[in-house]
């Protein structure tokens, strides 16, 4: 009997946020995997810490992120190896994943190298649920057309994209956040956008994008807005 | 001191994707309200039956489904007035809402009318990410464009977005089937489209589009397949 790994999503930050499933996978796993670069544990595992049983295994997974891919995928072959070894001797293996692990996740990367030892997935509450959620606004409704756009994207796609979009969530904002707003700006859906730093947790902020400071970068954060599609 | 209007995402169907959070709030419930067109339960009472609580008055909410929006506004407005009465006397109402309240949500429309009174938001795991998850493919990643697409749209409207997607879930499928199915045959997109039906319920079925049978037409379901921007 081979063990199972489980891609489990910890939902965007709130504890409470976490699904039955997941704590019951949590609780009865016999490895327990999570992101912890640089050495510091990551918000996947402290979402999800107390519910950990002291018998399990913890595997702490430092992948490199540069530019080059290389060192990333030989960082997944050596894990997806441990990990096969640990499933061969019938042991179960959670990995747990910020948000829901096939939404803009890093876990994807482990599905094609465990297979054939079986893998299942455990969706969870996403961060653009749980933006729309605290500032308490319709995400998108009837046929609108929701569209969720990684601000590095080149500014003229992410200006078609917006144009044509009812509404639009903006991810990986970080460094992009200066070209992202002069853009909303330009296409006049500035005054309707609202940047969600941290949702769901102690640290949440949310921030009209006309009200956020010039000098400051939002941190952890989606910028929500109506695209230029029903006007 | 007033109540609380909780607008409750129960997830898409296993009552084991109910997050921490839904299940502590239906279990204190005083007011448990839920969709129940033609008197038939919901699947979002389903879902959260076993924790709702004897004690907590069921209000089942039927709101009139056609093509003049009039009597769904009445319909919202009847409830909401009642719903305001509920929570004036200090009882926590939640409404039960399937997949995630925010995302294609039909509870958006009590949002506006129970302010000033207080409304809070519970996200929910949404049918978009369990259909991925079931069928174990990633939904988007890295720097994909990922939207949503509703069925009813333009036909024009679909394959422009579709064009420049990374990745697409089309919603709504229903009575739009042959339309959609066309429409990704044309553009080279079928091969990868998989149709998710009910997905995580003991319904559920995942068919290649492919092998669809073509007078079947497919129910509550929602179609994921690769767009063309990155050919």
């Amino acid at each position: 009997m081979t063990g199972t790994l489980y891609l489990v999503g910890v939902g965007p930050g709130d504890p409470e946020l976490l699904t039955l499933k997941a704590v019951r996978l949590i609780a009865a796993a016999d490895v327990v995997a999570y992101p912890a670069a640089n050495g510091e544990t990551n918000l996947a595992f402290e979402v999800a810490r107390e519910h950990v049983p002291d018998t399990a295994q913890r595997l702490p997974v430092d992948i490199p992120m540069c530019v080059d891919p290389g060192p990333a995928q030989s960082a997944y072959d050596a894990l997806a190896k441990d990990m096969r070894t640990e499933l061969e001797k019938g042991r179960n293996l959670v990995y747990l994943c910020q948000g829901d692990p096939l939404f803009y996740g890093s876990a994807i990367n482990l599905i094609d190298r465990i297979a054939p030892l079986p893998v299942a997935i455990v969706p969870g509450v996403t961060s653009l649920t749980a933006s729309a959620a605290v500032i308490g606004r319709p995400l998108a409704a009837r046929n609108d057309i929701l569209k969720v756009l990684p601000a590095p994207l080149a500014s003229g796609v992410l200006e078609r994209e917006l144009k044509s979009a009812s509404a639009a969530a903006i991810i990986k904002v970080g460094r992009h956040f200066d070209r992202v707003r002069d853009l909303l700006y330009r296409l006049d859906l500035a005054g309707d956008a609202m940047i969600v730093e941290h949702a769901t947790r102690a640290e949440q902020r949310i921030t009209p994008l006309a009200a956020f400071a010039s000098n400051e970068r939002p941190y952890f954060s989606t910028i929500l807005c109506a695209g230029g599609a029903d006007r």
